[in-house]
């Protein structure tokens, strides 16, 4: 594909490991045969963008527009595209390619597939680099782009993109979505308040526990958790030992594992989604006594993307969200660094980005 | 039951943590109602004879008669047993009680049960402590007493109670049994080289991770391993990584997890049987990037165990033993120290062990 072909874009990109974002021009590819393009809507706000922004993986390329909870309208199609039309309401999430080829591709756990292309960073299989949904428009290949549930809203829908197929795909898997099952939830943000909602959801019971007990009232009231344990309080958390069928952790920074896993029962599971980079100290005697697992899991195949969106529509689950214009994006993302957000921010892109 | 009902038995005990064994007289119970009383023909030693010795769990009672892999006769039966009849072959494993009421007893997991009796350390009920099967008889519950396959052999058997139902229900409870399925096994010892022949009966492939090149050669030949990775070599490591469905590790000090994990393919586990008290270093990240999981196991329950001794039994599979008298015990477990034993010691009891 020639560089003439291309279509201008615009969007806000971070240039450096300061991690600010500012207006910013650039190109994307043609629309393929395969490929959908689409309008943005809106676009959540993760915060894997703050650690790509910051370089905290060492990956990242500058300039580089973050976003991958991508909600937005079709634009135009490719002739070979078979299963939307223009006008449909469409998401993108945090993966727009994979070799197709692998067993991991071939199982439909393209998020496993070791050529996997994030939505937000490396270079496409055309060499240019892949930006993200912080930006007017969009272009990817229809097998990575998810259906819109009719009734499921597009600015508080967009989180499920990432956040929720994570915290969906880590119960499916784990088999932690059985009725009457007792799940913990560790880490009351974007990714934990929808674990929360689907659990509820699934017919699980569910205690948060966090190291914030301010956040107690809210996720009572709100979110109507099932019991709150302060992690910080040795005397809650002895109480609570061996209670648990399963915990998410989405907890992204280095912190003990030991007190997570006495909460368990006999063959419990704790399911990492969100760990650090650093080493975990891990009490394997622990494991061992109890018969218990220690996991990770890293957002979804493009099938049960789209299985937890049908679902998530079919249960009224969305984020609680604070809806923000482009331009507020800095502020939005200094607030999320403190955890000052319940517990989503959404970007509403259709309205607010000005071709500068 | 008085003490006057209390039956004399002999056997070898650490008075101490220096792990000497020495000539030891003591009382067993009488036979109660639902009791097996049976004359020890063969025990084997495990490592974990050598750690309690030591008291490096700090749970030590001295003194202390060690053995857990115990195959005996039935002398006595009492007149509740419905299982067993004098004369009877049997064994006893690491387990002699549990409280028969939590749900770990209701799903046949007393391994599992809070109140589990240990064969050789803690209290029984009645609060006598209570000695394994270096000794020349026992007493159990028939629910704790194995029904001996007419075809296993009874001293090359014996670890199979021990070593052997560990490895068995690691494989099975984390479907790790699969034909074809390719399984990495830590730790070429007692009970490494029982995973191996379990894995081999299942219709799986063998991979031996090592730190001993040595271990190779005798691996091949003896043990139909299918390759063998010497750890320290990184080259070797390397080329093997996202290989291994699974993988056993028994290996019982403290020692890096990550070479291993970077082993399995996606959806891979890495099951620690033997793992130390010491804390580990996790790589959670790399759980997350390959939806890996670390999970501990602790032998098995009691219907797991007759059911491992059964296929034992059709598929001929009995532990590597250098069957040794009651006298060489001390040296023995010199030996077992420094793992210089192909694989396991088993004590001839009844020829060897005489009353000082």
């Amino acid at each position: 594909m020639s560089k003439s072909q291309e279509v201008e874009a615009f969007g806000w990109a971070c240039r450096d490991p300061s991690g600010v974002l500012s207006p910013f021009k650039f190109s994307r590819r043609a629309t393929g045969d395969q490929d959908v393009r689409l309008k943005v809507l809106y676009c959540g706000i993760c915060r894997s963008d703050l650690m790509m922004n910051k370089n905290y993986w060492g990956v990242a390329l500058y300039p580089t527009v973050p976003g991958h909870e991508i909600v937005g309208v079709v634009t135009e199609v490719g002739k070979n595209v078979q299963k939307f039309n223009v006008g449909d309401k469409v998401g993108v999430g945090c993966l727009v390619g994979s070799c197709r080829k692998c067993e991991s591709c071939a199982n439909n756990l393209e998020n496993y597939c070791p050529q996997q292309m994030l939505t937000d960073s490396p270079p496409y299989v055309d060499g240019i680099i892949i930006h993200g949904g912080f930006s007017d428009h969009m272009v990817a290949d229809e097998h990575f782009v998810l259906r819109w549930p009719d009734d499921l809203p597009l600015d508080s829908g967009a989180p499920l993109l990432g956040a929720g197929i994570t915290m969906y795909s880590s119960l499916r898997y784990f088999e932690l979505d059985k009725p009457g099952m007792h799940i913990g939830v560790v880490g009351l943000g974007g990714h934990g308040h929808l674990a929360v909602k689907f659990v509820k959801a699934l017919g699980g019971k569910v205690t948060v526990i966090s190291t914030s007990p301010e956040k107690k009232e809210g996720a009572i009231k709100n979110l109507g958790i099932d019991s709150f344990l302060v992690s910080s309080d040795p005397d809650q958390m002895q109480i609570a030992m061996g209670t648990l069928d399963g915990i998410i952790d989405t907890v992204p920074a280095v912190h003990p594992l030991q007190p997570l896993i006495d909460l368990l029962k006999t063959d419990g599971k704790l399911v990492m989604s969100g760990g650090p980079l650093e080493l975990l100290d891990l009490p394997v005697s622990l494991l061992i006594s109890g018969r218990k697992i220690v996991a990770g899991t890293d957002i979804g195949g493009l099938k049960e993307t789209q299985e937890m969106l049908d679902f998530a529509a079919k249960h009224n689950i969305v984020a609680d969200v604070e809806v923000i214009p482009i331009d507020y994006v800095n502020t939005a993302m200094e607030r999320l660094e403190k955890g000052d957000v319940c517990y989503r921010f959404v970007l509403d892109m259709a309205s607010t980005l000005k071709v500068a």
